[in-house]
């Protein structure tokens, strides 16, 4: 029996790296509630958080592969979400700003009964951005992102350097992902 | 590298398995809370279980192979654990007489920041053992194992037949985490 692969994510950015690979998927997610435990390390949270997103999607398709991310920025010990307002953001950035931070990507993967899933972590260097970030903001490109900005679009300037896979950043490992689908 | 192999679980079942197997492997579990949350099915649920016993496991060797487990009897629709007195092992043991109940293990694998898991099911069909209870409870086989018997001892002349994988049933799919460990 040939399977199906389900992204269980409805982040558009996701769908297109996917895409990109020209891997065969359908898109079906649920929404849940993202509430992380805070006793546990962030990659085994975030680990917690993408099975969580995948287990509904699974047991509506228990014999196919399904695929739950999720992606975080982390800074100073904290995790940092989606900004909910142009205010937010902008103190968001400001934070960032010259420093160092790094991106979380959770993935889970059914396979059947089977499930795996790992934590990639990128780091990401950014300049000075003082200057640049009034007019990011008016882009809107921060809205719905985490770290209220997205690496591949206008805030690629942000960005002295990464350590990692850039990929991971825009909220899917593909290459670690694809691995997997091809060792089995 | 060489990573060393930890099974995250006290059972001296478990540990007979893996070294029938020739598994190398040191034993190291810490206590968890065994709760289980009714709102997912009982594969999910157990699932969360072994990963719930192997993680703390894990972040004492964060570089290694972690295993945790977890086995239940399930019968009926409910979770039948282990017997907590001689007169509660009776009454599940004339419970499962002359009928078939399931046997879950669920399986939790770190190696090093991957972590699969899954859960395998046996089918275990008793005899009607009326008459043979009494004398097994004189035995105390049944202390500290789940659905009060063991399969390995005295209760192997409970069973008609099973499907499955009996190793399942002891306490560890054997068979099903070789392969992983020959796949990496």
């Amino acid at each position: 029996m040939h399977k199906k692969i389900i992204l269980a994510s409805t982040s558009p950015r996701r769908k297109e790296l996917l895409e990109r690979e020209g891997i065969d998927f359908i898109v079906d997610a649920s929404f849940i509630e993202e509430t992380l435990d805070d006793s546990l390390p962030i990659d085994e949270r975030l680990r917690q958080l993408a099975i969580k997103k995948a287990t509904p999607i699974h047991q509506k398709y228990p014999q196919d592969i399904v695929i739950g991310a999720d992606t975080v920025v982390y800074f100073e010990n904290q995790v940092i979400g989606k900004a909910h307002s142009r205010e937010e953001a902008n103190q968001i950035l400001h934070r960032l700003s010259h420093h160092k931070h790094d991106v979380y990507t959770a993935v889970a993967i059914y396979d059947a009964d089977t499930l795996t899933s790992f934590c990639e972590k990128t780091e990401v260097y950014f300049k000075d951005i003082t200057d640049m970030i009034e007019a990011y903001l008016d882009s809107n490109e921060w809205e719905g992102k985490a770290g209220a900005y997205g690496i591949q679009g206008a805030a690629e300037v942000f960005v002295d350097h990464i350590v990692g896979d850039k990929d991971n950043v825009i909220g899917l490992p593909v290459c670690r992902i694809k691995d997997y689908l091809l060792k089995k």
